[in-house]
């Protein structure tokens, strides 16, 4: 049976159309890409070693995951996420840049500064709906739901609110606000509340993000400070953040000075850093809340426990933001791309994410393709001025001193593709070897400086343009 | 049969892996995107329309289009084009701005340099490998290529050289010049050997692109000046040029100084309008060559002419990019992208072209999904400072101000999505009409000045992926 099914289908595939072919494949992969990932259970077996079954989480923060229906055929997945501390913390925030700015950008970001980044004890977010491109309206909606939280808080003024899911869409406001005494009852600390709050903020991941680690101070050795945070992500990602959907949490005591430009840092290496398709939502947003219920000394800028927390806050950081990068839509590559030797640091990362964002190198990817004329190709255009007008000089970029490799993440050796300007003669097996494997990095040298930058990034598949072409985002 | 047969199918269908079915899919769409394309009797049915059977070709001009094998496997498809003038020409061209020019491009820009754009008679062109980050060794072969064919025209330094295909390999220069006496001997003035030439230039076309059409001058209104060209690309275009592979000649008299302000004008609007997927070539080249054999007073700049021809030129560059972007790999739609009420040009340019090249405005067009939100978030997101850097203001976008439309290509109403930033009730029926049509124009109105720009590009789909992950380019 075996042999003459496959007879049949291989011809009768050679008579079918692409078209119809094409459909078949789009209601299969429709089907198992539902909205109710990620139930528990429906995480691919791949991702199960990114999502942590126990925590480290930080004093006097709760959690909270439940479901409220945002979108009306939800009756599944959690869809209302609540983080609150049981006292006010300090906070910053960093937003997208998109001139269109989702309302719960606009709230947020007017709140902090009429608040100076003090007295933040929630913050309250749905999926499901953007409430992005909403007008007036949406903007008080994203009010009501502040307003709702903090009423359970006792507060005003206290809540920050963030939205994800379908742009230009109202959201059901009465039937999120009528939930938020619920999803407040449902506060925890225990690792199920943040892995159920971490699940709500999601849309199209196929897992929830979700890291927590202890850490110290130079200043108060004795004591365990932990920090703990969520991301969400899987398409219309270039974070330029402001950028992706995040909060963090911490029970370190941080000035309301020193935590935005910690954050700044932070993200600048990490949120910023990341693309999936070059996309810049309209709705990101990355929170940090700091709490001091640890006690100890109070970090202020320019001091050693600020250096210390500074560097666990952006290796945190860079950790959650790939994990974005590793639920990208239909990805099956996950690719570092550094650009070294460059004069400055922001020639290097447009370079890197020229390269990071280009359709050619991507789909290179995944067809395990070792193309590094597609990689030199978007270096070349990364730097160069708009069509039309005119020509610029790049002497950042010196062909007969460019040199691109492939290093592979399993230490074995280098494979050197371009070497001076000048193609080597690629050993393909050895490439197509490297590229077997998920992770690879890319490496650039420029060959005219010091400074350096690195973008991760995955491939482009026909499962994105599957889900693309279906999901009204 | 036919019934047990899909449920047969449909059932080990849900059962095979996708991985398994996107196999069948890219091996089903190799052999029908074969190299072979586009040879007469492949060109789709759909693209024939687009395939002139006759022209009106410029006096004194001739072309051919035959076979190297510049491909080791090619046996079949013309790879060699060579155009030729009885008498030297004005010649002017536009080159890519790619850091990494290939060594053709190179080699051209010198020479049109060193001659100030007289004493050209012949271009020739090899498709099936690019000679792009090839080193000296790249240089000296291109040079070879210029000097058979000076050769054979009885000239020195009087052929422009071009390359098309896969980077970071070496043309086969022996076989290339030995063949390129056949080229001459084959060289003639009927639509059968201009379309024999434009078929030569092609890779991954599926049709060749070829347009040919008589003019008229005001100061001469009873000569029948000619002008014909020839196009080619399908994947790595967003020409930035220096732009695109084209050839266009004219029997028209035109002065050194104005043809290449004329050149560079229509191809502003014409092929530095298009884009398939953002990734400019290392390879674009359009070169206008004008011999005066038709007689008549020469065209210099500033003279009723010259805006004549300018105006000629300009429409003649737009319908042959227009050809490039309707053969976009694995496109389905034509899509027209306006951007008006623009305080300037550049600004309208820089949006037009980002929502152009947005891989979620691209993939909802391939998903026929209305979903405007995704053009405001590219709109949003296009005058943006990098990642990394500090916000910039951007008074050219004021949400309140900003307006999207459908504007069906059928003449029947628009379809508003936007209007002053606030979303329109879509009839969600009537944007599945408009989107089923191949043609569709995306009209943007920023309501903050009066000037306009224009994009033109095509949708990504499935088999955009599957080309673009096995063809190395």
């Amino acid at each position: 049976m075996e042999k003459s099914f496959n007879c049949c289908v291989l011809s009768q595939l050679r008579q079918q159309s692409r078209a119809q072919l094409a459909r078949h494949i789009r209601s299969q992969m429709q089907s198992s890409r539902s909205y109710s990932a990620p139930v528990q259970g429906s995480i691919p077996a791949a991702k199960k070693k990114y999502v942590p079954t126990s925590g480290s989480y930080p004093i006097g923060f709760t959690a909270s995951g439940t479901i409220v229906g945002v979108k009306p055929g939800n009756k599944t997945k959690p869809d209302l996420a609540f983080v609150a501390s049981d006292r006010p913390c300090v906070a910053a925030a960093v937003f997208t840049k998109n001139k269109f700015q989702a309302a719960p950008v606009t709230f947020s970001r007017n709140l902090l500064q009429k608040k100076a980044n003090h007295g933040i004890q929630g913050v309250i977010v749905n999926s499901g709906c953007a409430n992005a491109v909403t007008g007036k309206g949406g903007l008080e909606d994203a009010e009501k739901m502040a307003f709702a939280a903090d009423k359970c808080l006792g507060q005003s003024d206290g809540t920050l609110v963030m939205s994800t899911g379908v742009i230009g869409q109202r959201l059901p406001i009465d039937k999120i606000t009528s939930n938020i005494p619920a999803a407040h009852s449902a506060l925890g600390a225990s690792h199920d509340h943040w892995l159920a709050c971490a699940k709500a903020i999601c849309t199209t991941d196929t897992f929830p993000k979700l890291i927590s680690r202890p850490f110290s101070l130079p200043s108060s050795p004795s004591i365990e400070y932990r920090i703990a945070g969520m991301t969400k992500g899987a398409g219309m990602i270039h974070p330029n953040m402001a950028t992706l959907l995040g909060i963090i949490a911490t029970d370190a005591p941080v000035s309301s000075s020193a935590l935005p430009s910690a954050l700044k840092h932070a993200v600048d290496r990490s949120f910023n850093s990341i693309t999936i398709d070059g996309d810049t939502s309209t709705n990101d947003t990355v929170a940090l809340l700091a709490n001091g219920a640890a006690g100890g000394k109070e970090v202020v800028e320019n001091s050693p426990d600020y250096d210390a927390f500074q560097t666990v806050l952006t290796d945190f950081a860079v950790d959650l933001a790939q994990l974005v990068v590793r639920d990208g839509e239909g990805a099956t590559k996950f690719v570092t791309i550094r650009v070294v030797e460059s004069p400055s640091e922001e020639v290097a990362r447009k370079i890197a994410s020229t390269i990071a964002r280009s359709p050619l190198v991507k789909t290179a990817l995944y067809g395990k393709d070792a193309n590094w004329g597609r990689i030199l190709c978007a270096t070349g255009y990364s730097l160069i001025s708009e069509p039309g007008l005119p020509i610029n000089d790049v002497p950042e970029i010196s062909p007969e001193k460019t040199n691109v490799s492939f290093i592979p993440t399993d230490g074995s050796a280098e494979l050197k593709l371009l070497v001076n300007g000048e193609p080597e003669q690629v050993n393909e097996t050895r490439a197509a070897e490297i590229l077997e494997h998920e992770d690879l990095e890319i490496l650039v040298r420029l060959g005219t400086g010091n400074k350096e930058a690195t973008y991760w990034t995955c491939d482009y598949s026909h499962e994105y343009i599957t889900i693309n072409g279906d999901y009204r985002t």
